[in-house]
């Protein structure tokens, strides 16, 4: 089976948590892309979307999704997005498609985060098969770079990207974290880091792993 | 004697620390225009500045003196900046004039921050007669407020304010802060907080308070 069929399957399952007039927090990337598509068979069940990327925003408005800010909510029910890598603790990296920000300010104000994830994203240790991606300052871009390397990183610029908000972003290569959450409030406390990918603070409740014998749910 | 005379002072003394042929850190605010108009008597004798905000680098042009970014250069002899409050073991709160990020990054490559105030920034506890200045990225204004509010401040929107960065301002208000590094810390592990003007883990290490009676400087 091919891993956009089972990031289809993951979606799918996730719209069991999807409860009736609720506004859902939508992350963003490829297997989010699959969800809102899922989530626009039961848009008149939701009372609408907030998105954690203006590519999210598109696509739900083109699934006639109505689309509110941060701004306009106080909780959100559920946060559904994908990762770039999770472990067995529903610890996960996040920031392949340059939100991780918007992403973090998203889940951060949902009740439930939901992972979907097919089965290629699982992994023992953060790090390890994903670049940590970092979004910087950009006049802050050459001293971070070496603050990371002092860290025992491989940090590279990902040329040619500016996030939503005007940020560059660095991939840290080479860097295993055995302690996520330590290092997600260390890179934190670097002056001229905005966000980092590491989701250890505030990880994911529920995973949804897409697999050829259907959706495996771990709550 | 008024204030303006007392930040000249303070501004006169911080000469002595620079040394020749080197890049000079400058941070911004009204007792730094009067360090920017000082190091203009000497400007033959340094190699530039980096500059801290958009204002103070236009002084520094107007003064002749060569500006250079932060990433042009890998350390920074020494960084000269006010605060709006200083304690007793050289952490401030900054942020007054909303340059707080740059600040923050422009002071992390500076082997020496110089701190240059008047008598009127002393205090014994950070945030006893000035609010907490915290960047923040638009679209998680409410939902840092409202995490603001629970940490016990009461965070005010500081309105038509647009940063450097492209960020908003919230200040807080009856927020007196007893563990100025930790807080420090706190502050920055909340989704959507760019910086916040607490400088604790990065303080000052030398203090010069312009006086009626003279320059007093603490080392």
């Amino acid at each position: 089976m091919d891993q956009l069929a089972m990031k289809k399957i993951a979606a799918q399952a996730a719209l069991q948590y999807v409860k009736p007039d609720t506004i859902v927090g939508v992350g963003s990337g490829s297997t989010v892309n699959c969800f809102i598509e899922a989530l626009g068979s039961i848009k008149d069940q939701i009372k609408g979307a907030v998105a954690a990327s203006k590519a999210s925003e598109e696509l739900l408005k083109k699934q006639g999704i109505e689309v509110f800010t941060t701004n306009d909510v106080s909780q959100l029910d559920i946060y559904v997005d994908g990762a770039d890598e999770i472990n067995s603790q529903k610890m996960m990296i996040k920031g392949g498609g340059a939100a991780l920000t918007r992403e973090k300010i998203v889940a951060a104000l949902a009740k439930k985060f939901i992972c979907i994830v097919d089965t290629s994203k699982q992994v023992d240790v953060l790090g390890s098969t994903f670049a940590l991606p970092i979004e910087v300052i950009p006049m802050a871009r050459s001293q971070v770079a070496r603050k990371l390397v002092a860290l025992g990183g491989s940090p590279e610029y990902r040329e040619g990207v500016i996030t939503d908000n005007g940020n560059v972003i660095l991939d840290i290569y080479n860097f295993e974290i055995m302690q996520p959450i330590e290092m997600e409030k260390e890179l934190n406390n670097i002056a001229g880091v905005v966000t980092n990918g590491i989701f250890a603070q505030r990880c994911a409740d529920i995973v949804i792993i897409g697999t050829p014998d259907g959706a495996k749910i771990i709550e």
